[in-house]
């Protein structure tokens, strides 16, 4: 049997060990929501950097330049971190640059070392768990949150995949089991289940609220978000 | 209203403003367990050190030698890590140096910046809050977990303050609220609740399964322990 651990905040990424397994990254409010909508709507691709000045580079070779900081857009940038932005006509095709608090620094932190690094969503849930299961590898969730602190939202996320995978992964830490449980509670109405989430706060008082239903929505989108050199692409 | 923030792990410490705040230290399996046991039965004072070096040099002054190391006890010393060592007659009276993977080394990180460093754990839960909620000042709950990662019963025992704390401590962040929801599902039956968490079953696995019933026993003392410069003591 394969094995789950769940990585709270990339600021304990050092504790796990990525070396040979597969790392999901999560952000759900809104970094992942953003990439699996994007190229689930045929956005060619999104090469995730970590400085606003790399985003701007790459913008000038023809690549849109999307993310946030504070939660917010950044002078200049084409695209915001709604993801109803990278849903639009006019990204088709296009290749995107993307840089955010802490989704794509999640996807940065665990390249290096990890075998494979997808991204995760509800929106593709059922997708990821179901690629997961014809694997042979162990699993690392890794839960972007807020600034190195963990966020309800991703936490749930993590214990959504532990609960898919139950039959072929087990639980390999008390991180996987408390987001297994806390997923059981809140799965039923998870609209519900996130208020009180700092990040949900966030969102709502910068003009984001109406995001939150399409990024708690499950199984959307059957396809899979996996990075490819630098770029997240569909795997085929 | 105060309010109240939960630490996953030390590792997580510095995501955490402890300026002007109260610090509760908790490593259930076993550090504060052991402590609040041994101040309840007349030690006079426990010095958490990080190193076993210290350790040992403080024995040659006459303490007495107490911690673990990976679980288990270290050559040389007086004591082991089992809460029933610190409550044994030839220890009333006696000083103290402990040493711990995950407790003492939390203490240590809190204690330069938090304003007061006390030491909580379920056998004197309601005489933390009790005192807690005389105090004016906001709190934060530092989970020793294992080598850095979260630990299911440390976060309980957050969780559990947190609930004692609804009325006059806000929850300031999704670990707070995450650990008082795990708390809540398991409150009825915390010995339980716990099986499954990787430390449970380190410690059967080490011969140290009797103590866990202890170590979940809720409210046994009503005493405090409270850091007074290097020494962890009775507050009278």
């Amino acid at each position: 049997m394969n094995a789950i651990e769940v990585c709270f905040t990339p600021d304990l990424i050092e504790q796990h060990e990525l070396n040979g397994k597969i790392a999901i990254v999560t952000d759900i409010f809104r970094a992942t929501t953003c990439m699996v909508s994007g190229l689930a709507n045929g956005v060619e691709s999104i090469t995730p950097v970590i400085s606003v000045e790399e985003c701007l580079s790459l913008q000038k070779l023809g690549y849109l330049a999307g993310g946030e900081r504070h939660a917010q857009r950044i002078e200049g940038f084409d695209l915001d971190n709604s993801p109803f932005s990278y849903m639009r006509e006019e990204v088709k095709g296009k290749k995107i640059a993307m840089t955010t608090t802490n989704g794509t620094l999640s996807i940065n932190k665990a390249k290096p070392t990890a075998k494979e690094v997808w991204v995760g969503a509800f929106l593709n849930l059922s997708a990821v768990a179901n690629a997961l299961q014809k694997e042979n590898m162990d699993v690392v969730v890794i839960c972007a949150g807020w600034k190195g602190r963990p966020g309800l939202e991703d936490i749930l996320f993590a214990g959504a995949l532990v609960e898919k995978l139950k039959d072929s992964h087990e639980v390999a830490d008390d991180s996987a089991l408390m987001a297994h449980r806390l997923f059981l509670l809140g799965e039923n109405n998870l609209l519900n289940y996130v208020q009180g989430a700092s990040h949900l706060k966030r969102l709502k008082n910068l003009g984001g609220g109406l995001d939150i239903p399409h990024c708690l929505a499950f199984d959307q989108y059957d396809i899979l978000a996996v990075m490819n050199g630098d770029e997240l692409v569909l795997r085929p």
